[in-house]
């Protein structure tokens, strides 16, 4: 089990020479998601070999030209690299008509299936689940209807403990199965082995918390408790929280606050305003708060193995 | 009078690290123009120093996504730098209602009047013109509605020649536009001074004819007749000059005979596909019909001097 977040971009609103808009690679327990799309996201990908085969969900926090404006030429050069499979979006109500009204009228006709789930609660909800993670929504509060997403990655079977298992030579393969689930074993003479005695701890759960954009919002502590990693937007340096609550935005020192808070192991910073050219100010004023920091930036992998 | 092209993307299809898709700067007789818009437009333009502020003007070829896809981006970033005056866009008809869509959506609300040109005529048509400049069509033939544009200075007025003229005091300071203009003068006692006597020849008007995306069509020459600079777009080599007719596209020879034919001064080539490697070749193969060949490469400026 691990979790590998690939900063694509990190930067707010228009793209420059070395400030890319908001994209996120996450590798999570063996599945690849795309995280917003900013435009340029899909020259990023390929700088930093992102396979493109591998991407098979796309999660878009907002419809903000800097989250969203990659997507269409995205999926555009997925049809011309003849994808087959299907492609499912997530997000907020409205993105089926902008992609698919620039599809149509740039007469990009792709032959896979393209999926769409619009977003519209204010509440938490599961919106994917499969056997090995579940993605979760985080309604944040932006100027515009925007939402996080928390991937979380399942419990997986308990690990068979064999030098134990060895000495019943009732257990038999067939049943290693029951055991990895939980179940305790009776062999012939009645007696119980407990599956405590016959199996070991799998890995703790990992999980990832995405959350941009978004004003300083505390009860999302409640959803991101304890995650493995929380990306938090600040976009702002408390010295313009002033800016940051008229745009709706966090600073450096709100998203240690939600770390904290939340209990998350660590806490990635990014977002940041261009009026900003240090951005390890950034991490100096969080660090004031949250000491397990880290700064985004394009084209790093941060890692988290479990 | 000069031109000036800035390439800011020369290949087709979709982004990769270092091809980017169509978009070229113009300035030609001190006017500003950007002539199609591919996905990272705004960023090349930042690479290369184009001043956001000088474009007023931007004509789009047609609406495949590897020459509009960037359009969107750009405006929305006009509007976050507070951008007051108007932008006129020249394209199909369909361009007002792709951007107008985006904008909408992403509630991307920019402030300056958005002004949009459709084109729908399949005959060459003058779509800008001011004192300096004039813009026409030149009607392509593509998968989609696609136009080229023939951008031409106009005629200046004729140079004084004051070595001569300040022979004559009875020529005085609010003669001069008459003479620029190319009238005679006549003196007190009814004799007449020739305009050519007064006045010399102003410099050569230049041209420049943008022609991207579309099959070899030989009549285009007659548009683009004696033009001081063409790009032609040039997908292929003659190799697959079958794949060229199937997309509706060119081969470098295919460029070249068109600069023959048209009898310009310079050709560029560019829109190259990513199965080349090596450009060079483009140039090699268009040489054996027309010398006067440059390949397009982004950051690269063509100038011409009258």
């Amino acid at each position: 089990m691990s979790i590998a977040l690939t900063i694509l971009g990190c930067h707010s609103a228009t793209p420059r020479v070395n400030a890319h808009p908001t994209s996120q690679y996450l590798e999570i327990n063996s599945k690849h998601f795309l995280i917003d799309c900013g435009e340029g996201t899909q020259r990023q990908m390929r700088k930093f070999k992102v396979g493109f085969s591998k991407i098979n969900h796309i999660f878009i926090s907002h419809l903000h030209g800097d989250h969203v404006f990659g997507l269409v030429g995205l999926i555009s050069t997925f049809g011309l690299l003849n994808r087959e499979k299907s492609l499912t979006i997530y997000g907020p109500r409205g993105i089926r008509q902008f992609i698919e009204n620039q599809l149509h009228i740039s007469q990009s006709h792709v032959k896979f299936e393209l999926i769409f789930h619009e977003l519209t609660s204010s509440k938490s909800e599961l919106i994917f689940e499969d056997t090995k993670v579940e993605v979760w929504t985080i309604p944040l509060h932006h100027r515009i209807y925007t939402n996080g997403y928390l991937f979380k990655e399942k419990v997986k079977p308990r690990k068979l403990n064999m030098n134990v298992i060895k000495q019943f030579k009732e257990i038999e393969f067939c049943d290693y199965n029951n055991l990895k689930a939980g179940k305790d074993f009776v062999i012939s003479n009645g007696k119980v082995l407990k599956n405590e005695q016959l199996t070991l701890d799998p890995p703790k759960p990992l999980s990832y918390a995405f959350c941009s954009d978004t004003c300083y919002k505390p009860t999302i502590a409640k959803i991101i408790a304890n995650v493995s990693l929380l990306y938090h937007e600040s976009t702002f340096l408390s010295d313009r929280e002033d800016l940051a609550e008229l745009t709706k935005h966090s600073t450096a020192r709100q998203a240690a606050k939600i770390a904290k808070t939340a209990n998350v192991e660590k806490l990635v910073l990014g977002h940041y305003s261009s009026r900003y050219s240090n951005t390890e100010l950034f991490k100096k004023e969080a660090q004031e708060i949250f000491d397990a920091v880290e700064l985004a930036e394009a084209g790093k992998k941060i890692s988290i193995d479990s």
